[in-house]
Protein backbone atom coordinates (compact mmCIF):
# COMPACT_ATOMS: atom_id res chain seq x y z
CA UNK A 1 0.00 0.00 0.00
CA UNK A 2 2.77 2.79 0.73
CA UNK A 3 4.69 1.24 -2.25
CA UNK A 4 1.25 2.33 -4.49
CA UNK A 5 1.05 5.43 -2.79
CA UNK A 6 5.31 6.12 -3.47
CA UNK A 7 4.59 4.71 -7.26
CA UNK A 8 1.43 7.23 -7.79
CA UNK A 9 3.19 10.35 -5.67
CA UNK A 10 6.87 9.18 -7.65
CA UNK A 11 4.63 9.77 -11.19
CA UNK A 12 3.11 12.85 -10.70
CA UNK A 13 6.18 14.56 -9.04
CA UNK A 14 7.83 13.84 -12.17
CA UNK A 15 5.14 14.63 -14.94
CA UNK A 16 4.27 17.63 -12.79
CA UNK A 17 8.85 18.79 -13.47
CA UNK A 18 8.28 17.24 -17.23
CA UNK A 19 5.32 19.22 -17.68
CA UNK A 20 6.43 22.44 -16.70
CA UNK A 21 9.80 22.63 -18.28
CA UNK A 22 8.67 20.84 -21.54
CA UNK A 23 4.71 21.22 -21.66
CA UNK A 24 2.25 18.52 -22.08
CA UNK A 25 2.14 17.42 -25.63
CA UNK A 26 5.87 17.83 -25.64
CA UNK A 27 6.07 15.40 -22.77
CA UNK A 28 5.38 11.69 -23.40
CA UNK A 29 4.65 8.80 -21.15
CA UNK A 30 7.51 6.86 -21.57
CA UNK A 31 9.83 10.08 -20.49
CA UNK A 32 6.72 10.45 -17.16
CA UNK A 33 8.09 6.91 -16.52
CA UNK A 34 11.48 6.48 -17.23
CA UNK A 35 11.81 9.97 -15.12
CA UNK A 36 10.16 8.88 -12.09
CA UNK A 37 11.51 5.09 -12.42
CA UNK A 38 7.47 3.38 -11.03
CA UNK A 39 6.51 0.66 -12.84
CA UNK A 40 4.55 0.67 -16.55
CA UNK A 41 1.89 -1.11 -14.84
CA UNK A 42 1.01 1.48 -11.93
CA UNK A 43 0.60 4.26 -14.13
CA UNK A 44 -1.94 2.44 -15.83
CA UNK A 45 -3.41 1.37 -12.50
CA UNK A 46 -3.66 4.88 -10.84
CA UNK A 47 -4.31 6.97 -13.39
CA UNK A 48 -6.87 4.85 -15.74
CA UNK A 49 -8.06 7.72 -17.71
CA UNK A 50 -4.47 7.99 -19.03
CA UNK A 51 -2.12 11.32 -19.86
CA UNK A 52 -5.14 13.35 -19.52
CA UNK A 53 -6.04 12.49 -16.17
CA UNK A 54 -2.28 12.06 -14.94
CA UNK A 55 -2.07 15.73 -16.60
CA UNK A 56 -5.12 16.89 -14.31
CA UNK A 57 -3.50 15.89 -10.82
CA UNK A 58 -0.09 16.99 -12.09
CA UNK A 59 -1.08 20.88 -12.34
CA UNK A 60 -3.21 20.48 -8.72
CA UNK A 61 0.12 19.12 -7.30
CA UNK A 62 2.09 21.72 -8.89
CA UNK A 63 -0.50 24.10 -8.16
CA UNK A 64 -0.62 23.46 -4.67
CA UNK A 65 3.27 24.08 -4.62
CA UNK A 66 3.03 27.62 -5.50
CA UNK A 67 -0.37 28.56 -3.32
CA UNK A 68 1.88 26.80 0.06
CA UNK A 69 4.62 29.55 -0.95
CA UNK A 70 1.99 32.29 -1.69
CA UNK A 71 0.42 31.75 1.72
CA UNK A 72 4.00 30.97 3.47
CA UNK A 73 5.11 34.38 1.73
CA UNK A 74 2.23 36.00 3.70
CA UNK A 75 2.91 34.35 6.88
CA UNK A 76 6.50 35.96 6.54
CA UNK A 77 5.20 39.47 6.18
CA UNK A 78 4.33 42.77 7.69
CA UNK A 79 2.41 44.39 5.15
CA UNK A 80 0.97 43.80 1.52
CA UNK A 81 4.51 45.09 -0.41
CA UNK A 82 6.64 42.80 1.74
CA UNK A 83 4.26 39.82 0.88
CA UNK A 84 4.33 40.47 -2.61
CA UNK A 85 7.78 41.02 -2.90
CA UNK A 86 8.53 37.67 -1.13
CA UNK A 87 6.05 35.48 -3.48
CA UNK A 88 7.66 37.12 -6.73
CA UNK A 89 11.17 37.02 -5.12
CA UNK A 90 10.18 33.25 -4.81
CA UNK A 91 9.33 32.61 -8.25
CA UNK A 92 12.11 34.28 -9.60
CA UNK A 93 14.47 31.91 -7.46
CA UNK A 94 12.73 29.08 -8.98
CA UNK A 95 13.28 30.29 -12.04
CA UNK A 96 16.90 31.53 -11.84
CA UNK A 97 18.37 28.74 -10.11
CA UNK A 98 16.62 26.08 -12.97
CA UNK A 99 18.67 27.63 -15.65
CA UNK A 100 15.46 29.10 -16.52
CA UNK A 101 13.32 25.72 -16.98
CA UNK A 102 11.06 25.98 -14.33
CA UNK A 103 9.11 28.88 -15.11
CA UNK A 104 4.85 28.85 -14.34
CA UNK A 105 4.42 25.07 -13.46
CA UNK A 106 0.61 25.48 -14.94
CA UNK A 107 0.71 28.35 -18.08
CA UNK A 108 2.60 25.96 -20.08
CA UNK A 109 -0.18 23.00 -20.00
CA UNK A 110 -3.37 26.00 -19.45
CA UNK A 111 -2.04 27.30 -22.81
CA UNK A 112 -1.77 23.90 -25.07
CA UNK A 113 -5.11 22.32 -23.83
CA UNK A 114 -7.29 25.31 -23.32
CA UNK A 115 -9.63 24.63 -26.32
CA UNK A 116 -8.72 20.78 -26.33
CA UNK A 117 -9.63 19.51 -23.48
CA UNK A 118 -12.44 20.86 -20.69
CA UNK A 119 -10.74 18.58 -17.84
CA UNK A 120 -7.16 19.83 -18.51
CA UNK A 121 -8.66 23.53 -19.01
CA UNK A 122 -10.53 22.46 -15.66
CA UNK A 123 -7.40 21.59 -13.76
CA UNK A 124 -5.52 24.70 -14.50
CA UNK A 125 -8.55 27.07 -13.92
CA UNK A 126 -8.96 25.74 -10.64
CA UNK A 127 -5.55 26.03 -9.58
CA UNK A 128 -5.08 30.34 -10.85
CA UNK A 129 -8.75 30.46 -8.88
CA UNK A 130 -6.51 29.18 -6.10
CA UNK A 131 -3.23 31.74 -6.22
CA UNK A 132 -5.88 34.41 -7.29
CA UNK A 133 -7.86 33.38 -3.66
CA UNK A 134 -4.64 33.36 -1.81
CA UNK A 135 -3.14 36.58 -2.92
CA UNK A 136 -6.27 38.05 -2.26
CA UNK A 137 -6.38 37.00 1.35
CA UNK A 138 -2.79 37.84 2.30
CA UNK A 139 -3.53 41.67 0.92
CA UNK A 140 -6.87 41.64 2.64
CA UNK A 141 -5.20 40.42 5.78
CA UNK A 142 -2.98 43.40 5.20
CA UNK A 143 -5.98 45.94 5.29
CA UNK A 144 -7.38 45.45 1.72
CA UNK A 145 -10.96 45.32 1.35
CA UNK A 146 -12.42 42.08 -0.18
CA UNK A 147 -13.39 43.47 -3.45
CA UNK A 148 -10.42 45.25 -4.05
CA UNK A 149 -8.09 42.24 -3.30
CA UNK A 150 -9.87 40.36 -5.48
CA UNK A 151 -9.76 42.78 -8.18
CA UNK A 152 -5.97 43.43 -7.13
CA UNK A 153 -5.18 39.41 -7.18
CA UNK A 154 -5.91 38.94 -11.12
CA UNK A 155 -3.83 41.87 -11.57
CA UNK A 156 -0.98 40.50 -9.60
CA UNK A 157 -1.49 37.23 -11.03
CA UNK A 158 -1.58 38.54 -14.68
CA UNK A 159 1.74 40.32 -13.53
CA UNK A 160 3.60 37.53 -12.46
CA UNK A 161 2.52 35.49 -15.09
CA UNK A 162 3.73 37.61 -17.65
CA UNK A 163 7.11 38.24 -16.21
CA UNK A 164 7.70 34.88 -15.85
CA UNK A 165 6.83 34.35 -19.67
CA UNK A 166 9.03 37.02 -21.07
CA UNK A 167 11.97 35.74 -17.94
CA UNK A 168 11.98 32.40 -19.49
CA UNK A 169 11.70 33.42 -23.14
CA UNK A 170 14.94 36.08 -22.87
CA UNK A 171 16.49 34.05 -20.14
CA UNK A 172 16.80 36.82 -18.11
CA UNK A 173 15.22 37.85 -14.90
CA UNK A 174 14.95 41.49 -15.61
CA UNK A 175 10.93 41.47 -16.26
CA UNK A 176 10.41 39.74 -12.53
CA UNK A 177 12.42 42.43 -10.84
CA UNK A 178 10.38 44.91 -12.50
CA UNK A 179 7.18 42.69 -11.64
CA UNK A 180 8.40 43.15 -8.00
CA UNK A 181 7.89 46.89 -8.51
CA UNK A 182 4.46 46.68 -10.59
CA UNK A 183 2.64 44.44 -7.70
CA UNK A 184 3.09 46.86 -5.23
CA UNK A 185 1.67 49.38 -7.49
CA UNK A 186 -1.48 47.34 -8.24
CA UNK A 187 -1.83 46.20 -4.62
CA UNK A 188 -2.99 49.66 -3.91
CA UNK A 189 -5.92 49.53 -6.27
CA UNK A 190 -9.34 50.99 -4.88
CA UNK A 191 -6.89 52.46 -2.24
CA UNK B 1 6.78 32.12 -58.83
CA UNK B 2 3.52 33.99 -57.72
CA UNK B 3 2.23 30.87 -57.37
CA UNK B 4 5.28 29.30 -55.32
CA UNK B 5 4.89 32.81 -52.93
CA UNK B 6 1.74 31.62 -52.58
CA UNK B 7 1.93 28.37 -50.63
CA UNK B 8 4.29 29.60 -48.97
CA UNK B 9 1.74 32.52 -47.43
CA UNK B 10 -0.48 29.59 -46.74
CA UNK B 11 2.07 27.54 -44.62
CA UNK B 12 3.11 29.94 -42.63
CA UNK B 13 -0.91 31.30 -41.87
CA UNK B 14 -1.95 28.15 -41.54
CA UNK B 15 1.04 27.19 -39.33
CA UNK B 16 0.42 30.51 -36.96
CA UNK B 17 -3.06 29.71 -36.64
CA UNK B 18 -2.87 26.38 -35.57
CA UNK B 19 0.27 27.05 -33.35
CA UNK B 20 -1.59 29.91 -31.65
CA UNK B 21 -5.00 27.79 -30.83
CA UNK B 22 -2.94 24.53 -29.87
CA UNK B 23 0.80 24.72 -29.71
CA UNK B 24 3.90 23.97 -31.04
CA UNK B 25 4.11 20.26 -30.15
CA UNK B 26 0.51 19.12 -30.66
CA UNK B 27 0.42 20.56 -34.00
CA UNK B 28 1.75 18.02 -36.78
CA UNK B 29 2.99 18.94 -40.26
CA UNK B 30 0.01 17.38 -41.59
CA UNK B 31 -2.09 19.75 -39.69
CA UNK B 32 -0.50 22.45 -41.20
CA UNK B 33 -0.54 20.92 -44.51
CA UNK B 34 -4.53 19.94 -44.32
CA UNK B 35 -5.30 23.69 -43.08
CA UNK B 36 -3.04 25.56 -45.68
CA UNK B 37 -4.09 23.47 -49.05
CA UNK B 38 -0.47 23.45 -49.92
CA UNK B 39 1.55 20.54 -51.96
CA UNK B 40 3.43 18.80 -49.45
CA UNK B 41 6.66 19.15 -51.64
CA UNK B 42 5.90 23.14 -51.31
CA UNK B 43 6.39 22.32 -47.43
CA UNK B 44 10.09 21.21 -47.97
CA UNK B 45 11.04 23.29 -50.79
CA UNK B 46 10.52 26.39 -48.76
CA UNK B 47 11.38 25.52 -45.55
CA UNK B 48 14.33 22.40 -45.34
CA UNK B 49 14.54 23.37 -41.85
CA UNK B 50 11.06 21.12 -41.01
CA UNK B 51 8.52 22.55 -38.40
CA UNK B 52 11.53 24.18 -36.41
CA UNK B 53 11.93 26.89 -39.59
CA UNK B 54 8.20 26.96 -40.37
CA UNK B 55 7.87 27.19 -36.41
CA UNK B 56 10.12 30.29 -36.35
CA UNK B 57 8.85 31.67 -39.59
CA UNK B 58 4.98 31.59 -38.45
CA UNK B 59 6.02 33.08 -35.02
CA UNK B 60 7.81 36.18 -36.91
CA UNK B 61 4.47 36.35 -39.23
CA UNK B 62 2.39 36.29 -35.80
CA UNK B 63 4.57 39.08 -34.40
CA UNK B 64 4.74 40.87 -36.78
CA UNK B 65 0.63 41.24 -36.90
CA UNK B 66 0.72 42.68 -33.71
CA UNK B 67 3.33 44.83 -33.54
CA UNK B 68 1.54 47.05 -36.05
CA UNK B 69 -1.44 46.07 -33.91
CA UNK B 70 0.57 48.16 -31.58
CA UNK B 71 1.22 50.91 -33.84
CA UNK B 72 -1.78 51.05 -35.06
CA UNK B 73 -3.17 51.91 -31.64
CA UNK B 74 -0.68 54.14 -30.71
CA UNK B 75 -1.54 56.48 -34.13
CA UNK B 76 -5.14 56.62 -33.11
CA UNK B 77 -4.65 57.95 -29.96
CA UNK B 78 -4.10 61.07 -28.04
CA UNK B 79 -2.50 59.95 -25.03
CA UNK B 80 -1.05 57.12 -23.24
CA UNK B 81 -4.21 55.99 -21.72
CA UNK B 82 -6.41 55.83 -25.12
CA UNK B 83 -3.31 53.88 -26.42
CA UNK B 84 -2.92 51.31 -24.01
CA UNK B 85 -6.73 50.67 -23.88
CA UNK B 86 -6.40 50.61 -27.50
CA UNK B 87 -3.96 48.34 -27.30
CA UNK B 88 -5.57 45.74 -24.52
CA UNK B 89 -8.70 46.14 -26.32
CA UNK B 90 -7.39 45.30 -29.80
CA UNK B 91 -6.43 41.53 -28.27
CA UNK B 92 -9.37 41.04 -26.06
CA UNK B 93 -11.34 41.31 -29.35
CA UNK B 94 -9.25 38.78 -31.03
CA UNK B 95 -10.09 36.51 -27.80
CA UNK B 96 -13.50 37.13 -27.86
CA UNK B 97 -14.60 36.61 -31.08
CA UNK B 98 -12.68 33.38 -31.09
CA UNK B 99 -14.52 31.47 -28.50
CA UNK B 100 -11.27 31.81 -26.20
CA UNK B 101 -8.87 30.12 -28.40
CA UNK B 102 -6.93 33.07 -30.29
CA UNK B 103 -4.69 33.98 -27.50
CA UNK B 104 -1.32 35.37 -27.42
CA UNK B 105 0.13 34.24 -31.10
CA UNK B 106 3.52 33.58 -29.46
CA UNK B 107 3.17 32.34 -25.69
CA UNK B 108 2.42 28.87 -26.41
CA UNK B 109 5.25 27.55 -28.51
CA UNK B 110 7.81 29.99 -26.35
CA UNK B 111 7.22 28.30 -23.33
CA UNK B 112 6.93 24.72 -25.25
CA UNK B 113 10.16 25.06 -26.47
CA UNK B 114 11.97 27.59 -24.00
CA UNK B 115 14.45 24.75 -23.14
CA UNK B 116 14.31 22.97 -26.35
CA UNK B 117 15.14 24.89 -29.02
CA UNK B 118 17.28 27.71 -28.95
CA UNK B 119 15.98 28.58 -33.12
CA UNK B 120 12.30 29.09 -31.55
CA UNK B 121 13.49 30.93 -28.15
CA UNK B 122 15.30 33.22 -30.63
CA UNK B 123 12.36 33.64 -32.67
CA UNK B 124 9.74 34.61 -29.37
CA UNK B 125 11.96 36.45 -27.94
CA UNK B 126 12.56 38.67 -31.32
CA UNK B 127 9.06 39.29 -31.23
CA UNK B 128 8.11 39.84 -27.53
CA UNK B 129 11.51 43.00 -28.25
CA UNK B 130 9.82 44.05 -30.93
CA UNK B 131 6.53 44.29 -29.10
CA UNK B 132 8.27 46.08 -26.14
CA UNK B 133 9.59 48.53 -28.19
CA UNK B 134 6.82 49.13 -30.04
CA UNK B 135 5.22 50.31 -26.67
CA UNK B 136 7.69 51.95 -25.41
CA UNK B 137 8.18 54.18 -29.04
CA UNK B 138 3.99 54.87 -28.03
CA UNK B 139 5.03 55.97 -24.30
CA UNK B 140 7.24 58.23 -25.56
CA UNK B 141 5.20 59.76 -27.98
CA UNK B 142 2.99 60.78 -25.20
CA UNK B 143 6.12 61.81 -23.20
CA UNK B 144 7.44 59.71 -21.29
CA UNK B 145 11.35 59.24 -20.92
CA UNK B 146 13.15 56.78 -22.85
CA UNK B 147 14.49 54.66 -19.43
CA UNK B 148 11.13 55.24 -17.91
CA UNK B 149 9.38 53.87 -21.00
CA UNK B 150 11.56 50.87 -21.67
CA UNK B 151 11.11 49.99 -18.23
CA UNK B 152 6.79 50.46 -18.09
CA UNK B 153 6.81 49.00 -22.04
CA UNK B 154 8.10 45.24 -19.81
CA UNK B 155 5.29 45.50 -16.92
CA UNK B 156 2.82 46.54 -19.64
CA UNK B 157 3.27 43.27 -21.93
CA UNK B 158 3.76 41.30 -18.66
CA UNK B 159 0.76 42.59 -17.71
CA UNK B 160 -1.05 42.11 -20.96
CA UNK B 161 0.00 38.31 -21.80
CA UNK B 162 -0.61 37.14 -18.08
CA UNK B 163 -3.93 38.50 -18.59
CA UNK B 164 -4.42 36.70 -22.00
CA UNK B 165 -3.30 33.61 -20.41
CA UNK B 166 -5.52 34.18 -17.56
CA UNK B 167 -8.50 34.80 -19.70
CA UNK B 168 -8.33 31.90 -21.96
CA UNK B 169 -8.05 29.67 -18.86
CA UNK B 170 -11.00 31.02 -17.38
CA UNK B 171 -12.92 31.67 -20.61
CA UNK B 172 -13.53 34.99 -19.46
CA UNK B 173 -12.88 38.29 -21.06
CA UNK B 174 -12.79 39.90 -17.00
CA UNK B 175 -8.42 39.55 -16.65
CA UNK B 176 -8.59 41.66 -19.53
CA UNK B 177 -10.65 44.17 -18.94
CA UNK B 178 -8.58 44.38 -15.24
CA UNK B 179 -5.32 44.41 -17.42
CA UNK B 180 -6.88 47.82 -19.15
CA UNK B 181 -7.44 49.49 -15.67
CA UNK B 182 -3.48 48.28 -14.57
CA UNK B 183 -1.69 49.23 -17.69
CA UNK B 184 -2.89 52.46 -17.28
CA UNK B 185 -1.14 52.73 -13.85
CA UNK B 186 1.94 51.29 -14.78
CA UNK B 187 1.90 53.68 -18.02
CA UNK B 188 2.62 56.33 -15.01
CA UNK B 189 6.36 54.36 -13.51
CA UNK B 190 8.72 57.62 -13.39
CA UNK B 191 6.32 60.19 -13.30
Amino acid sequence: MAKAADSKGKTLAAAAHLFRQQGFHGTALHDVLATSGAPRGSLYFHFPGGKEEIGAAALALAGEVVRQKIAQAADASDSAETFLTGFVSAMAADLEKSGYRDGCPVATTALETAAQSDVLAGAARAVFESWEQEIARGLIRFGAKADDAAVAATMILSQVEGALLLARTSRSIAPLRYAEAAVKLLANIGR
